[in-house]
């Protein structure tokens, strides 16, 4: 049904999240044709009409270019997604994320969806998940090959993941739900009280002095100064404006000094995700003496494409 | 006016926090002769009118005894409450708390507010700050004595606080906003709503898990197992009934993990508030081979009747 004189389209690309969703038309080559970003994530998609949704982003590709192969990655193959698909275990190689895409046929063509990756408890480990963070990470080892060998990831968000990267594959992976933390604790917390009646903008130097805060709590943690956000400004330490952004760095500090731990120095880091987000970490980070390798905004992408490849999708469609 | 052979009232204590208010009518020797607790805390006081909830708390106990002096702990003396009164600073001695009272007329009679206490920062001690539980810790030392020359006092809750004692005074102390994150993750983020939709009892055994995986965690924190409340039930390692148990087993893990630190267990441990959450608190400590020395329910009443005997309230009032 493609034409590929005058429909040069070869893949839709979609990262599509609990609370928002993005696409990409590619073309033969993997470049953007189109992209779209909505807010019809997992938790705005009314009576679970994925399929419905998804024809309504792209019906004007399908139109202009024919039917196309798509894949997808995030939270679409939960329990609660279109389609729920297994867990891959760790560790994880790229070869496996492609053999093991769910397929679903649909008007628009068929419809791919990667697996998460599943961390098996272990000793001295704790069972864990991720969605979407896995096609990330294949993207930032496509877009730096040189990350393959060994590199500590981090997709900063609502559950930042760290991932171990070793001999290409992805190995252990912990979460640190420091941007639900900070969202929770803003909204409906004594913590975020004082700014909700304020205006200013904080001082990047309170952000700083969270961050230095979290740092130097050693082994007791950052749990235990989580209130100062508050007894800080009761003392006159903090301004009004400055608590949340002090919260800010002290949930990203605490992330950080609980996961670099006795890091020697020597693997490299890697941020994925938003370029705000990741200039706060970076920022961070230099608290702790550390400065990212590379910084990767859009690893979705780059990690569906590479997936679609290994699965032979844009080859198998273009015939 | 008052009348010693038909009215023994002496004194009214009255603990008074942000979501709830406890107040009773004692005689000349502390016993209670009436006793009430009202949802009145600071939050549901309409149009701050403390004047007119306290009125309508007390009104029959005035008209029965007549006039009779009111002492209140807790957020009651907060820039939020009826009256600020001052922190007074660590080390703070127990006859500090009754010089520094601050005192309203009302036409039930004079009405105290104990001060709260801040501890300054300083190298290594961040800014912290109490209302309340300074009154419950002299309570605690007047009912145990033996606790005055050395004691961690802990007052479980919203915002738990570890309280040293040293030298019958209060020295540095921390808080744990443990209370607030139960409540906040299991009602709005995704680690509650797998219990939510589940009626069954969760088995003790969860919290057990948690209060060990915290603890576990050793100088990384409890932070980076915050998710594992979510990824074990994923994994089949926990019920969905479970995962809640678990969170909170998790948090009082983290807090007596970081607080205990290398604790040498020679300094004697002191529960104080309700008995459910002491026994919560107790089985966690089990888990770091640590018993409570004492567990104290009613502190808050003993620890007002204390500062008001030193503040010479009684006397005053009986002439």
């Amino acid at each position: 049904m493609t034409d590929n004189h005058t429909s040069p389209a070869a893949l839709i690309a979609v990262d599509w999240g609990t609370s928002s969703l993005r696409a990409w038309l590619l073309d033969a080559d993997g470049q953007v044709l189109d992209a779209r970003r909505s807010d019809q994530g997992l938790m705005q998609v009314a009576n679970s009409d994925f399929a419905g949704t998804y024809h309504a982003l792209v019906h004007d590709w399908v139109r202009a270019h024919g039917r196309c192969p798509a894949i997808a990655c995030g939270m679409i193959g939960s329990q609660g997604g279109w389609h729920e698909v297994p867990y891959i275990e760790t560790p994880a190689a790229p070869a496996s994320l492609a053999e093991r895409l769910a397929v679903i046929d649909t008007e628009a063509g068929a419809f791919h969806i990667v697996p998460g990756v599943m961390q098996a408890p272990a000793a001295g480990r704790l069972a864990d998940v991720m969605r979407g963070e896995e096609t990330q990470s294949l993207g930032a080892l496509a877009l730096d090959p040189t990350l393959a060998a060994s590199a500590r990831l981090i997709t900063p968000g609502t559950h930042s993941k760290w991932i171990t990267v070793e001999d290409g594959r992805l190995g252990t992976f912990a979460t640190y739900m420091t941007g639900e933390l900070y969202a929770l604790l803003t909204a409906h917390s004594i913590l975020g009280r004082p700014a909700q009646a304020c205006a200013e903008t904080p001082d990047p130097a309170a952000f700083d002095l969270g961050v230095a805060t979290a740092r130097d709590t050693g082994e007791t943690g950052g749990m235990r100064a989580l209130f100062s956000a508050r007894s800080r400004w009761l003392a006159g330490e903090l301004s009004a404006a400055d608590t949340t952004a002090y919260l800010s760095g002290l949930l990203i500090g605490e992330e950080l000094r609980s996961a670099l731990g006795h890091d020697d120095h020597k693997i490299p880091i890697c941020l994925i995700g938003d370029a705000d987000l990741c200039a706060r970490y970076q920022r961070a980070l230099g608290h702790f003496d550390r400065a990212p390798a590379r910084i990767i905004e859009d690893a979705a992408r780059h990690g569906l494409w590479r997936i679609a490849e290994q699965a032979g999708l844009l080859a198998k469609e273009q015939l």
